[in-house]
C-alpha cells in the first residue's frame, strides 16, 4: 500500500524521535536529564485542576467552536494587561498553539504557496506547512548575531508572488531570541508594503530576561488586519498537556472564514477549557517567580556551559532554550550515542540535534538545542555530564 | 487581504450554521428542540469524571505523541471484546474521530487525489477533504433503499487513478444505515481489486437496533492491510467534549507515518485520556440501556414523523439520526424560518438542512437531517411542533 508524498516527506519530530533510546536507558537504570523538550518542571496553578473538578455537569458535551465564551473572556482579559484590544469575534479557541498554525496556514495559503521564516525555527512549522501543501522558505539567522534578524534587503529577496506570509516566534523557540521593538516594524513594513500576513507566534510572551521591552506585532496598529497572532497557556501557566491555543486576529473577516476549518473538528475539550478560563486569576506573582527561576537557570546553563571547551553559544534573552555550537560533527549520532552508549556516575543527557530546525538541508548539523526546563542543580549536573560525554565522544570518533 | 482558495470554498457546518438563530430564539424565550447536533443527552459514565478528580500530578505534562499506554490499552481491550486485535504500534490517540479523519485523508491522499463516499453523507468529510487539499466523489444511496449501497458497477463506475480510498460510516450518519456482511465484503473486494483502501469511520459501532448484526470492516481478514478504522469515545459514551479518538490499522507501517502528524501537534489532551482510559470499566449494562433508548426513540421518531402529510423518510437502523424528504422546496429556508418566525405554544424546533451532506450539488434540498438525542416525551412534542410549522409554513410559501 502506498502512502502520500506529502506524508512521506514529513520528518519524524527531532525533539521526539530519540525518546525511545531515552525510554531504553532509563528502562536499564540510567538517570536520563531531560533537555530536549519544552516540558516546563514548574508546578501548574491549582486553579486549574480545582476548576474542573467544579465541573458539576453530567454530559459532557461539545461545546461552540470557536470555544467557550468563558474562556474567550479570558483571554480578552489577559491581553488587555498587554495593552491589546481584541474582541470577541477575533478570538478561536484551538487545540494547542499547533492546531492555530495549521489553521492560519490553510486559512491563507493553497498548495505551493510560501511562508517565510527566520531559521533555525520551531521544527513543526516545517510539520504543519507539510501537512498544509505550503512551502517554507527560511532566512538564515546566526548564533553571532544573537539570531537576530537579518537586514530588509535580505528578507525582501525570499519574497515571490506565492509568499503569503511571514512567520515568527517572539520571544524565539529555539534561539531564545526577542526581537527589538525595530525589527517587528521593519516586519511589518515589509508586511505592508508586499501585502502579506504576519504570523506571530507568541506563546513564550512572559519569558523574557534582563529587563527587555517585549514587542508584540499587535502593537504595530497601522497592520493589525494582516497580523495573525498564535498563542497558547502550555508554556505561560505550564499547562502543556491541556492543549488549549488560540488564534487571533484584528482581521474579523479572517477569522470568519477560519471558523469554518473549527467547525469541521467540531470543538476544543471541554473540560480543559474550563481549566484554562481559571487561570486568569493566577496571582501576578506568579509570572514574576517564575521568570525569575528561568532567568537564574539560563544563567547557570550558560556559565556551564560557554567553558566547555569548543562549545560555542550565544546567551538567549527569552523563552528557554538555546542553539549550541559542538566541537564534533554529527550532533544526531552525539545525541544518540549519549544515550545508547554513555553514562556518566549512571546517568546522561538527551537533547535535541538542531538540525530539524533548519529547513537549509545540511545546517545545524553540528548543533544541537538545550531547553532549560529542569531546576538550576540538575542544569549544573547535566552541563557537567554533556562536557564528560562530549570529551570521551570526541576521543572516540 | 485574501485568503486560500482552500478556505473560501469549505463550508460553515450545516449543523451549526443556524445556531445563532436558536440563540436568539432563546433569547426571545422560545424553547427550542435541538435535533440539529449529534449531542447525546445520555449521561457521561460517572467513572470519567472520577478518574479525572483522581489525577494527583502537579504538573500537567505533554503526553507521547501516540496518545498515552493506558489509554491505547484500554481501546486494545475494548476491541478484543468485539472480536479485533489490535497491537500497541496499531492506534494512535486523536482529538476525536476528527482528527483520526483528517490525518488518514494526509496520510494517504496527495493534492486533488480523491475518496469515494456514499452520499449522504457526515458533511465534515467535506471540511477535512478540503482542508487536506482532496476530492470528494460521491456515488448516491437513496432513501427508498433505506441508504444501502448501490450495486458494485456503480461504485466502480467512480474510481479513477487518482481514488486513494473508500470512505464509510458504518452505522451511517447522516442516514442512519448499517450496512450488512455482503456489503462490507463489496466494498473490501473492490480495495483489494483496485488497490485502495477502506476508510472504515465505525463511531456509531454500538448503536444498532431490530437485532442486526454488526459487521466491522476490520472483520474482512484479507484486507487488514488497507483498512483504516476511525473511532471516538463521543457517542459512545456520550463523551462528546472529551474529544478522544482515534486511527488504528494493521498496517503498522502506515500508523508509523502517521505518527508524524501526531508528532507535529505534539498531543491530545492529557487529563481526558486518563478519563477516557477508565470508560472501558463502564459496565456492560450501561451499552443495553443505552441502545435500548436510543431504538425506542426510533421508533417514536419514526411513528410520528411519518404520518405527517407529505413526509418521507425510512426507518433507519443504526446511529440517531434519520434523512427526511419534505413536502417543501428549500429546506435551509423553512429551518431557518422555524427559528426566527415560527413557534407553536413559544416552542420551536431546529433541524438540519440536508443539502450539506450531499457533495452533488442541487441534491438534498428539500430534505433535513433529525437527529434523536433528547427524550422520547420531547421527541414526541417536537413531531408535533414540526408538523404544526410545516403546516404553517406550507400555507405562506
Ligand atoms: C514556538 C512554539 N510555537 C508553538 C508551540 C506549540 O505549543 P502548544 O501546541 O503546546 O500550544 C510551541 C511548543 O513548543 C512552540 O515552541
Ligand atoms: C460519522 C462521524 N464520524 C466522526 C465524527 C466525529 O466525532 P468526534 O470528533 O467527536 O469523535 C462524527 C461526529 O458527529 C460522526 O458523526
Amino acid at each position: 500500500m502506498i502512502f502520500s508524498e506529502r506524508i512521506k516527506s514529513m520528518q519524524f519530530s527531532p525533539i521526539r524521535k530519540l525518546m525511545p533510546y531515552a525510554n531504553d536507558a532509563v528502562l536499564k537504570g540510567k538517570k536520563v536529564f531531560r533537555l530536549n523538550i519544552g516540558q516546563p518542571d514548574i508546578e501548574t496553578p491549582e486553579l486549574f485542576f480545582k476548576s474542573i473538578a467544579n465541573f458539576k455537569e453530567t454530559v459532557l458535551k461539545y461545546t461552540n467552536s470557536q470555544g467557550m465564551d468563558i474562556l474567550i473572556d479570558s483571554f480578552i482579559k489577559y491581553y488587555k494587561e498587554w495593552d491589546i484590544n481584541f474582541e470577541k469575534d477575533e478570538i478561536l479557541i484551538t487545540n494547542g498553539g499547533s492546531e492555530a498554525l495549521l489553521f492560519a496556514m490553510m486559512a491563507i495559503c493553497d498548495i505551493d504557496d510560501e511562508i517565510i521564516i527566520p531559521e533555525p525555527f520551531y521544527t513543526n512549522y516545517n510539520g504543519f506547512s507539510e501537512a498544509a501543501g505550503v512551502k517554507v522558505v527560511p532566512f538564515l539567522t546566526k548564533a553571532e548575531d544573537g539570531f537576530h534578524l537579518p537586514k530588509k534587503e535580505e528578507i525582501l529577496k525570499k519574497i515571490t508572488p506565492k509568499t503569503k506570509a511571514i512567520l515568527i516566534s517572539n520571544p524565539g523557540n529555539p534561539t531564545g531570541v526577542v526581537y527589538t521593538y525595530y525589527e517587528i516594524r521593519m516586519l511589518s513594513d515589509i508586511a505592508k508594503e508586499r501585502d502579506i500576513y504576519l504570523i506571530a507566534d507568541e506563546v513564550y510572551r512572559e519569558f523574557i530576561y534582563d529587563n527587555l521591552k517585549y514587542t508584540s506585532a499587535l502593537y504595530m496598529t497601522d497592520i493589525l488586519d494582516r497580523v495573525i497572532l498564535i498563542d497558547s497557556i502550555s508554556k505561560r501557566y505550564s499547562a502543556c498537556g491541556a492543549r488549549i491555543g488560540l488564534v487571533a486576529s484584528k482581521n474579523k473577516e479572517l477569522i470568519n472564514q477560519i471558523l469554518k476549518l473549527c467547525q469541521s473538528r467540531l470543538c476544543v475539550p471541554t473540560l480543559e477549557q474550563v481549566g484554562a478560563a481559571s487561570l486568569i486569576n493566577t496571582p501576578k506573582e506568579y509570572f514574576s517567580r517564575v521568570t525569575k527561576e528561568y532567568e537564574n537557570r539560563r544563567n547557570i546553563l550558560y556559565d556551564n556551559l560557554s567553558v566547555i571547551p569548543g562549545v560555542i553559544c550565544e546567551k538567549p534573552t527569552g523563552a528557554f532554550y538555546v542553539i549550541v555550537k559542538l566541537p564534533i560533527e554529527d550532533a544526531e549520532h552525539f545525541s544518540k550515542w549519549m544515550l545508547t552508549d554513555f553514562e556518566y556516575d549512571n546517568k546522561t543527557v538527551m537533547v535535541a540535534p538542531a538540525e530539524g530546525f533548519y529547513a537549509t538541508p545540511s545546517l545545524g548539523k553540528n548543533e544541537i538545542r538545550i531547553s532549560y526546563c529542569i531546576n538550576s542543580n540538575e542544569l549544573k549536573e547535566a552541563m557537567m555530564i554533556l562536557s564528560k560525554g562530549l570529551e570521551k565522544y570526541k576521543s572516540i570518533f
